[in-house]
């Protein structure tokens, strides 16, 4: 039976940053949200896009070329194969919208930021 | 070049209700926004599961034997094939993540309801 997810709520279930957690999936999709602070590594995914969107906080999206730079409920989608980093100075929630199984740090592997998959909120 | 969507700014862009617009496209999904007032045509699409955030204003969603009501920042996933339809009593500003080109009344033709596929806000 279809229930109602509160998205604070889910928010407020977890502390750690870089490490995404699902609150919901559907047609092969997932939704995210995901604590951040500081900087995650340079990486790009293959074979999906990623979509930001902000729930809290300065969040940076930041490509070789250029920045973007977004507050609460604004949005952008990073396109697969795109090389990129997500940044903020201080703690951000974020929400993402993603293929299920992405990596967060797709091509790269790394000690500190590569989470595990399928974590649930 | 990536940019980042204003979600506020695209809403105060139209003030129609029941037409949904595109404000991100990705993995062969869309983002959308739509203004709800009033109750929607019972409906169920075939193939493709829906999301529904309440960005401002009390929105529900209504199956045959219960209903779930939201408030902002709360979001519900209708699977497949399950007949609902959505209500709001006063004006509601909701974001959709749904396939690309599903029909907003799915498997039924309303002439009041049924919105143009791909409009972009």
């Amino acid at each position: 039976m279809p229930v109602g997810i509160n998205i604070g709520e889910k928010f407020a279930s977890f502390a750690e940053h870089w490490r995404p957690k699902v609150v919901a999936e559907l047609n092969g999709q997932e939704v995210k949200i995901v604590k951040v602070q500081g900087e995650f590594p340079w990486h790009h995914h293959d074979d999906g896009d990623e979509f930001f969107l902000v729930w809290k906080g300065e969040f940076r999206v930041e490509f070789r070329d250029h920045i973007v730079s977004l507050r609460p409920g604004e949005c952008v989608v990073v396109r697969r194969g795109v090389e990129h980093r997500t940044c903020a100075d201080e703690e951000a929630q974020v929400l993402l919208f993603e293929p299920k199984g992405v990596v967060n740090t797709g091509n790269v592997r790394d000690q500190t930021f590569t989470a595990p998959n399928g974590s649930q909120a």
